[in-house]
């Protein structure tokens, strides 16, 4: 094997080798303090550092605007499907869902155990191919929150713009946050495991609206109440120092290649090299509708499940690793956060087209 | 800096040497695939295969018998103060705590959410300078279990032998677990936050006997009941990787040393060393009383303030660091782990008798 393959894993993902090789170095000695990173403790004034950097940079990159606060939670994107109606919900209260894949289904589950869930819009029949246009649904003004996932990461589908309504917009943005602009002030929650364009499993941000704090029910267990957290600057625990620390490196690596304006212009430069290939022949169909086609997560089938095995064989032989799709869709799914490199989706292209005249 | 100094840190704290070392290897580019540790999926051969000894080697060490699960989950050990009453006690219900620091308090506030809870002994008005003997309080015989903490990392008092009681015993074991051999079978649950004697901050151990599992409300998220992990072996969701990983390591260097019985052995001439060194002059006073002294964190204090931060500031000028004890008890405490060296503690000996020397 060379030293670095092209890694297509949904998740956890590639990350920079720069971010990689700096962490090897820290986690035995730590800025030359005499031990590694992981060995701190949290309140020493260095992951002190760390950690108000990481959320300064986070901050500074997706531009929050004063009246957020960001915090760094343990428990997965999977503890937010629940904390988020637990914090901002009461039983008779409504909260409006848009269900575009596996992710949004679960959130509306435990956002049952919570409140009044009016679920606005299903792709689950057409097997999650789309994401809907503003026309396609009406949000009940009656809504605290209308919650959508902005890109679905099995599917391969994306919200290109963010709903155009008049709600207070909560988004799971796992699989897209720091991919491109977003204007934070519209939301009253954003949240992203960092396993995708972050860093390591391990760590959730939360960017929260600081007026939603004090709505949560004091009968609340206190580490499951996001004010607790705020209150304490994601210190009320031990945090997953090593976690927050990469997230941090990876914001600077993001800083320095420019933003997530850089970023969004690099992304949709990748997408567009792989889509077009896609389109170029008969050979691959992309699962998703072309209006709702992801930047992050590219889906496509081949014209039976033994090509596709032979596929994703042939390719991870030339050192293209994790092209299997998810059970749901099948096929094959090339993921492409930030932290994939341009040239790497340049050889897929390559290999696609002699794979598909070879067995076409 | 020499390239280690002695970290008497009390959490995160060290960890051996070689488990950093490979760590830095293996975030690069792990077992030669062409990509680091934590790039991988939690899904992929290499990866399961990392968690499922994790678990195995935990049964091993601590011979966890059949009939228990062994968890890792995100959260830190504060979650585990709610998550424990939420899944085994319902509100009419009682449950016994015994209160002996910092931790069991909070333990005990987060239980009184969920059902009827008894202190049935509580070491607070002396500023939690003991553990209770078995003769000094009863257990409701109608408690669904007995809760207590095995070691209290910020006063530095220890359980030397386990409540001797009839109840179902539940412990948080967070700074000592894998110090010592211990009975499983008489817990109905035992957790630890890893960043003491297992590995870096970001991951928690539950042991929990299986039939327990069951008790849990339907009506609980998800992510909350103990049973949603255990299904799935704790990949529910996308578990911490690097910090069940960094597990994984301690317990191989664990193994090596001789398990448990051979670490308790250690742990008894570290902290015998170092106990000494405070009775031996009355230049030091240990805080904890004799019969409830800690093997992990030896607590102690000077005869003033200026003394004390003299110590601290000499001691850290030769390369003793994290010596300053926690503001609820002042004074100093010497964290010494699973992790850390006998070299260490003989050393931070001589420091203490030149010291005195220096001050009497």
């Amino acid at each position: 094997m060379p030293e670095r393959i092209y890694n297509f894993s949904a998740g956890p993902a590639v990350l920079p080798e720069q971010v990689l090789r700096q962490a090897a170095i820290d986690i035995v000695n730590f800025q030359n303090k005499g031990m590694g990173l992981i060995e701190m403790s949290h309140r020493s004034k260095e992951f002190m550092a760390v950690a108000e950097e990481c959320e300064q940079l986070t901050c500074e990159l997706l531009g929050v605007p004063a009246g957020y606060k960001v915090l760094f939670l343990q428990g997965g994107a999977s503890s937010q499907f629940f904390m988020i109606p637990m914090n901002l919900l009461k039983k008779d209260q409504v909260a409006t869902y848009l269900n575009t894949g596996t992710w949004s289904k679960k959130a509306i589950k435990e956002a049952k155990l919570f409140g009044r869930i009016e679920v606005a819009y299903s792709s689950e029949d057409l097997n999650f191919t789309r994401v809907p246009r503003d026309d396609e649904y009406t949000v009940n003004p009656a809504s605290e929150y209308l919650y959508f996932v902005s890109n679905n990461t099995i599917f391969g589908t994306q919200f290109q713009e963010m709903p155009g309504k008049d709600a207070m917009l909560i988004s799971d943005m796992s699989s897209d946050i720091f991919s491109r602009p977003i204007d934070v002030s519209r939301f009253g929650l954003i949240y992203a495991g960092a396993q995708k364009n972050m860093g390591p499993a391990g760590v959730t941000v939360v960017i929260i609206r600081e007026d939603l704090l004090e709505r949560v029910d004091e009968a609340v267990p206190t580490m499951l109440k996001y004010k607790t957290h705020a209150k304490d600057d994601s210190m009320f625990n031990t945090p997953p120092c090593f976690a927050v620390y990469c997230v941090g490196r990876v914001m600077h690596w993001l800083k320095e290649l420019g933003g997530v304006e850089a970023m969004a212009d690099r992304n949709r430069k990748k997408a567009g090299i792989l889509y077009e290939a896609i389109d170029s022949t008969d050979f691959y169909r992309g699962h998703a509708e072309r209006e709702s086609r992801s930047l992050m997560n590219v889906t496509f089938t081949l014209a039976d499940k033994e090509l596709e095995a032979a596929f994703i064989r042939d390719a991870a032989a030339q050192g293209f690793d994790g092209l299997k799709g998810h059970r749901s869709v099948g096929g094959c799914r090339a993921s492409i956060y930030n932290a994939f490199p341009m040239e790497g989706v340049e050889k897929l292209v390559d290999f696609m087209a002699a794979f598909a005249k070879k067995h076409q």
